[in-house]
């Protein structure tokens, strides 16, 4: 089959792709569309010495099982189930999962993918694929509420106007908080619907402002000093992203005012498909640009632009034929 | 009055020092014992270009109002109680407060000193003014539960067992957790009592363990690595102590095991004095040396020195005159 392949920092397309077999309790999809996420270009930088067809964010149409024939997007953590972190109801914190297009398992942009028929979701009639292939940023955004509980009425701060950041602003006003927005293009927010406001620069937030929550989204280590200083005391910030390489940070203003730092990684399907399908997220502005699987090595170029938002991969003659 | 002052990082006895005056809505309190914290210590080698008397860690007597003439001890943060801070039910954060012996106010190595009524509590016959001088550390421990809630069988690694490692640990354990200690001083185990247990050297822990709460109040900034990799994925990682400098961390384990990093600072003054007087917390071993104010200059001497427990700072006579 045909599919993208990363190895040594090459990024290759490759006709010559094995099928992914049959295999117990795991089912086949036809990948219909695959988007572009900041992570598969980490591995293409050569993040994780990643060697392996990359793709995380899909929606396709199962092979088998009690989907066959539908529409399905997957959660990407594969748990083994036996162990103590899975019995303790992790399991996305498995340490023997794997991980697809990221770790030990082959991913989305190929023209078959593999995964456990319990990570299946079907999509909802009347969610479009470009929208459903944001299922899995937009749980990860919703993970956030999913950690905190409800948000009602709290003042949050989103830092960084991409991909995730304009999901979690989004994530979080659904979720019930008034959401300020700081990054580099203030035009995005003109979509972004009520409870949401750009603030512009996040250079320019008027000092001494503070927010009950802030959430780092720009993936630009450099910002957590500031970001540290933005939140209340007792106040949280949540780190959504993870940079490359260390950084350096005075911890001292974290205990001086209690702050709680929270890491938040993969979140509920369940609830993004609902998210997507009633409005509350709303992700077809998002689209940047879409490639064809033949493309993709462009699409991937093209992604690793600045200032670039979603990228959509899609299979031959897919779309046209799904609900918009 | 005679009393310590640091300034430009020296440290001084001086006899004519004002005495604190009358002040509505506040306190004076004549000072018995004085509890060296490490706090005291940075103070003296110029943190915050500290200068006045030092000293947050006190029992005296209160000389007027509903307390007047019975022994107390005192909540260190001053609140102006009229901002947002304070309004939000955040008090210790209140950004006009004072703190005892810290910031803005002269502290409690001196004959007298003055606090908001308000600031303190009585202290429970037959707790001694040895013991009763631990209130505001034994706070400080139990501010972790009062953070977190109930810890019940919760599985918890402090790393440090100097005074405030051994007082984290008792104070987890009263809250129900199984406390693991490491540090440099294993005989200090043996007096801990059921529900903690020494495991040695932070180096020597055994590789692939996990706590779901680890505590760092070994004031090492190099541990906060290895402390963050024995936090079990979705656990909590506490910070009790600020270090001077910046520390270099690699965040992503924060994310990807989606990790709490919580600071701590000061707490519940009730509860230490119920978990003192009622023999949760045993902080009698603790004590190393005891000196009188005027050995004051020897007794901080004394406690900059490696390894050293609590060091008490006794007024003349006042402590044999105390129940035991």
């Amino acid at each position: 089959m045909r599919g993208l392949w990363i190895e040594d920092g090459e990024l290759q397309l490759r006709d010559n792709l094995p099928e992914p077999g049959k295999s117990p309790g795991e089912v086949r999809v036809r990948v219909s569309t695959t988007g572009i996420c900041a992570t598969d270009l980490a591995l293409w930088r050569g993040y994780m010495n990643f060697k392996g067809v990359p793709g995380h964010e899909f929606v396709g149409v199962a092979l088998e099982g009690p989907l066959a024939g539908k529409r399905v997007v997957g959660e990407i953590n594969s748990a083994c189930g036996r162990c103590a972190t899975c019995r303790a109801g992790r399991p996305n914190h498995c340490p023997q999962r794997d991980v697809l297009g990221i770790l030990g398992r082959h991913g989305a942009f190929a023209e078959m993918l593999r995964l456990p028929q319990a990570n299946l979701h079907a999509v909802p009639d009347g969610l479009s694929n470009a929208a459903a292939a944001f299922a899995e940023p937009a749980a990860a955004a919703l993970r956030i509420t999913e950690q905190l509980g409800p948000q009602t009425g709290v003042r949050a701060l989103v830092l960084g106007d991409g991909r995730l950041g304009l999901l979690c602003a989004q994530a979080l006003s659904a979720g019930g908080a008034r959401v300020d927005l700081a990054g580099r293009h203030p035009e995005r927010g003109s979509w972004l619907g009520q409870g949401i406001a750009h603030r512009g620069l996040p250079e320019d937030l008027q000092a001494g402002l503070s927010w009950d929550l802030v959430v780092e989204a720009s993936g630009d280590p450099n910002l957590l000093e500031s970001a540290l200083g933005w939140v209340r005391p007792c106040g949280t910030l949540v780190l959504k992203t993870t940079a490359e390489r260390p950084a350096t940070l005075d911890f001292a203003p974290l205990v001086v005012n209690e702050i709680r730092l929270l890491g938040s990684r993969c979140g509920p399907f369940d609830q993004a498909l609902l998210a997507l399908s009633d409005g509350r997220m709303q992700v077809e502005p998002m689209i940047e640009a879409r490639f064809t699987l033949e493309q993709a090595p462009a699409a991937f170029e093209r992604a690793a632009t600045g200032g670039v938002l979603k990228i959509l991969v899609d299979q031959e003659d897919q779309e046209e034929s799904q609900p918009r």
